[in-house]
């Protein structure tokens, strides 16, 4: 996050400065256990965090409630600060044009119209948005994906999904699901996925299926994962960090799924980059900060297996971590309203 | 093509009311052996048609000449008639911004201001596009693809390629390469491609690709692929097509490659859908057309194996064939002079 390591001014008294000066716009990420609002100036600085948790059976009257006392914790402090517009990323299929929430699987939720519902109660213009395309937006105006027209932000996390910027444009798609590219098979006939389909991308190098991938492996042959299974505790305990772990510490069972992990991403960002043809592909999530080398991984393979036209897309790490979504859902609220 | 069935009046008199009544754009597909030229009106029927070969070391002064002349016999019949517009599809990498070509491998081109010097020749404008979009433009327009927003195109022929509509734009990407999903990985580790990559969809799908697998499979055991054998008159004389007639008539090998191919169109497709998420998926090219059965098995992929939001895209055959282009290119040409 920028203001953490901005240099010059100490950070209170360059916030206070803000604050009373600047355009702020609060941007707040609703995922399925919490809700982090901040307010957020126009060079995607977040000058104020608040956050709440959410409870499993707040339904959707608990949850807006939570929202809305989120952002009033925000600009409580001055009532008379410029709060011109809200923007909401949810981990969701989201409808941005009509301010609804498609469906929610996290919070069991559909067609709930949050925009206006939440607009009615902070008397501010609110813009609700897709979180994977708000962490999309915050890179591109403020991070790794600053000043090109085309770029491609891939998250490598539990799951492995993205978002596409092409013309100077956050895309959508026709039931704004664009981009879940973790579900493109590359392997076909294999692992079966969570979703409907097989050998998907994410059924390899998500995190889950890396556990997983390991796991099986462990008992088919615990001796070759001694280092990998003391480190967990136990197979069950096998999670994607204590499989990259095991790898540096050369653990042989760990040292072949890393390396099989590489392939498939391989496989995977060249498919990518072959279909979406961006400047600069973004990588993010906690894969690669797990194991950071994924990132020369992914370079190499662009340079050596796309298409010569797409084979110059640069590879840059990701530059926001959690913050990524309430940067996005304020600068996507300030584009609103521009 | 529509001009050709349309009901009612003669299509003679029909055209000369048009060409004396409408406003008309030249349409020219330039491909690596021949230029094809339309006039077009604005509800994308050709009028007119001209063809004019070309010769392995044209060059480009040669072809221009060629492109002119062909442009020249359309009009020439009615020098009064208002030409307001010409578009160029290539078959190759464009630049429609700059109007240059930026790569033609089977012109062997490298950056020709095409859209200038043809402009200085006809006298009008001219817009040049890349070939698989100029199609796109077709079918969205006046085709398969009518009234959605957000639409892939993808052609099945020698080669596999593709181009998207997302959210009422005809998207170009970051080098004009955007949409090249004959290249995605589909089975990890797999069959050397025609590209730098292994196990692309394309090695599977493509003409080539059901040749070559076929042609492998009858070296290997001659008698399965007895029907086959006979239909093509030898081994090298393997196609799509052979196999597409060898598999009707029941030879067994050719039904197994058959069915081989049809699953890894269901996997490309669902990664397809899965990516850019369209409304509409319209399937094109010799082998949809030699084997219809393609339609049936991607809408059947897209239901059973799509993400829930992606998996409502309907698949549509393509309405154009070789006119695609032509038809396309003159509506690129119209968009750009309105």
């Amino acid at each position: 996050m920028p203001s953490r390591n901005a240099p010059g001014r100490s950070r209170k008294s360059r916030n206070a400065a803000r604050v009373l000066s600047e355009d702020l716009v609060v941007g707040i990420d609703l995922g399925a256990t919490k809700v982090v609002s901040g307010l957020v100036a126009s060079d995607g600085t977040i000058v104020r965090h608040s956050g709440y948790q959410l409870h499993a059976n707040d339904g959707p009257e608990g949850v807006m409630e939570a929202l809305v006392r989120s952002a009033r914790a925000l600009i409580g402090i001055d009532p008379g600060a410029p709060l011109s517009a809200v923007g909401i990323a949810v981990a969701a299929q989201v409808d941005p044009g009509r301010g609804i929430v498609v469906h929610a699987p996290n919070l069991g939720w559909r067609n709930v119209p949050l925009a206006e519902r939440v607009s009615e109660q902070l008397r501010a213009p609110v813009t609700i948005v897709n979180d994977a395309r708000a962490a999309t937006m915050a890179e591109w105006r403020h991070g790794a994906g600053t000043g090109v027209d085309d770029l491609f932000c891939l998250s490598l996390g539990t799951g492995v999904g993205g978002s596409a910027v092409v013309g100077g444009r956050i895309l959508e798609g026709g039931t704004h699901a664009l981009g879940e590219v973790g579900h493109i098979t590359v392997a076909a006939g294999g692992r079966k996925c969570h979703c409907p389909n097989s050998g998907c991308f994410e059924a390899y190098v998500g995190g889950w299926a890396i556990a997983e991938r390991a796991r099986e492996a462990c008992g088919a042959d615990p001796a070759a994962g001694r280092t990998l299974l003391s480190l967990a505790g136990n197979l069950p305990s096998i999670t994607a960090r204590t499989v990259f772990e095991a790898d540096r510490a050369g653990d042989p069972l760990a040292v072949r799924i890393v390396e099989e992990t590489e392939r498939y991403l391989a496989d995977g960002v060249v498919s990518v980059v072959n279909a979406f043809n961006p400047s600069v592909l973004v990588l993010g999530g906690g894969l690669v900060t797990g194991h950071p080398r994924f990132l020369s991984v992914a370079e190499g393979a662009i340079r050596s297996r796309c298409q010569p036209p797409a084979a110059r897309a640069l590879v840059r790490p990701a530059h926001f971590g959690e913050d990524a979504a309430v940067v996005g859902a304020a600068e996507f609220a300030r584009s609103r309203t521009r």
